[in-house]
């Protein structure tokens, strides 16, 4: 007569997750299919705990009967030594955002890369894939890039303002991904790139409200381009915005948070989960926040 | 943004709690108030965990965010230890099987012998508390005696097939009621006590499942008696089916398990329980119970 077996308790590790729309999102969708969901935050900050404890508190959520989590800054890879299995992309990838636990084995996911493809056939079903710049190859960064190159993305312009991150990040792309070609490039370069890319994705903070402003000079747009971003906090940043009123088709970053949102819960649950109710319920979510910071 | 505030989670710590109906019952009733909850069984036989555990599950499940536990056999005792604060009642029984975590910290509260003083108010409300008899000793009996000698019972005779634990138990309790009179029995003296006694109250296992019967010779109750079980699967024992026949009042188990439930309940949310609607609940878990046993 457990209960255990109808409820998902999950829960989300990393640095100032307090605020993470996370739990909102899978609680109201269990809730919409009749599931008993309780979402954790459990914040490194508030706790006052090291990246490195990630394993101690997998193994502490195992023991109180959590069924999985998330995982977010600084953990995705210090979680890596601590799974018992790992999906094929994780492993490639090399970070994990979503861990299982199942008959106590811990088994790593990564729902970043696969949200955002997902992201992006919803949202951008018919954009060319031809060639791509994408700023910012960071964290985010490399589970993007993998999704737009498993999507068929042939040509891969990589920018960061990282020269020696952006030139390891696109050769380790380059290897798992041999028939494309990543290189890492420059800003300074960008006048050149831009007009020989299909689309344009963004990957750096720019744009949130900490950073505002645009990541590129948005003369280097064209109407022809699609533009993602991945910043959410707005969800118009104003990348979007403007990308927009230059007759751009845009992806906001709502779509890949309820993208990589949806995939966990489908891991967690082993239920598909409604991602365009999702994504109004996370619209909703943003407006409501965004009215209280008005 | 944090769902924290609006839902509750809790669990049992505790050998063999896997079946245990407490999750059902308090998920069904924060549901019928509009609350999150969910209640886990951490169950020490499954985990491999000794009761001393207890101590470093308490840690993980503050750190995980669980807002309190229900403490079992057998770590009632063993938990004392790891608290930052406990009710009077609780410091007075030595025992704790409920713990709030508030700010960080461990509360310890008795629901045991509250959910008793409930059940009995409720159930037997005109009872007289002049003189009962107890029949058993144990973790669950102290509970039980401390409810009835806060009830106002003067005059309790206690029964133990363990003659030592059963004269240390009316020693404590002599000394936390001084104004009452509790001595330590034996069965022997049955035949002698119960034209005495105004009420049975009865805390071993005799009537489960695995120890049928009753805990006495039925020929001693009369009907003037009430009676009292702490049994409560099956709902109906022996003990509560002969006593009835006769015109006895009773209170059958189910109405501790449903008072301690409800007590917990309001200290893990601060809210009242509705005990009589966790009273009906209870009672289909356990119909369903016995249909499916039968």
């Amino acid at each position: 007569m457990s209960t255990r077996a109808e409820s998902y308790l999950v829960g989300l590790i990393g640095e100032g997750v307090t605020p993470s729309l996370s739990p909102a999102m899978h609680e109201r969708e269990a809730d919409r299919q009749g599931l008993r969901c309780l979402y954790r935050p459990i914040d490194l900050l508030e706790l006052a705990l090291p990246g490195a404890a990630v394993g101690d508190l997998l193994t502490a959520a195992r023991l109180l009967g959590f069924n999985g989590l998330n995982i977010t800054h600084p953990c995705k890879q210090l979680v890596l030594e601590h799974l018992d299995e790992m999906s094929d992309d994780a492993r490639r990838l090399g970070a994990v955002n979503t861990v299982l636990i199942r008959d106590g084995r811990f088994i790593g996911h990564n729902t970043d890369f696969s949200g955002f493809a997902a992201a992006l056939a919803a949202g951008l079903p018919d954009a060319s894939l031809g060639r791509v710049v994408q700023l910012g190859a960071g964290g985010a960064g490399s589970a993007v890039a993998y999704a737009l190159l498993s999507a068929g993305v042939r040509t891969l312009d990589l920018v960061d303002m990282d020269p020696a991150r952006c030139a390891e990040r696109a050769a380790e792309l380059s290897g798992l991904f041999p028939e494309a070609t990543v290189t890492a490039r420059s800003t300074a370069e960008l006048p050149q790139l831009m007009p020989l890319a299909d689309g344009l994705v963004h990957c750096t903070p720019v744009g949130m409200a900490a950073h505002p402003g645009t990541p590129l000079d948005m003369s280097l747009v064209e109407p022809r381009h699609w533009v993602a971003d991945i910043v959410y906090r707005p969800i118009e940043t104003q990348l979007v915005r403007e990308a927009r009123a230059k007759g751009c088709r845009v992806l906001d970053g709502g779509r890949m948070a309820v993208g990589q949102a949806a995939d966990a819960f489908r891991i967690f649950t082993g239920r598909d989960a409604d991602a365009a109710r999702m994504r109004e319920h996370f619209l909703e979510l943003i407006a409501a926040e965004e009215k209280v910071a008005a």
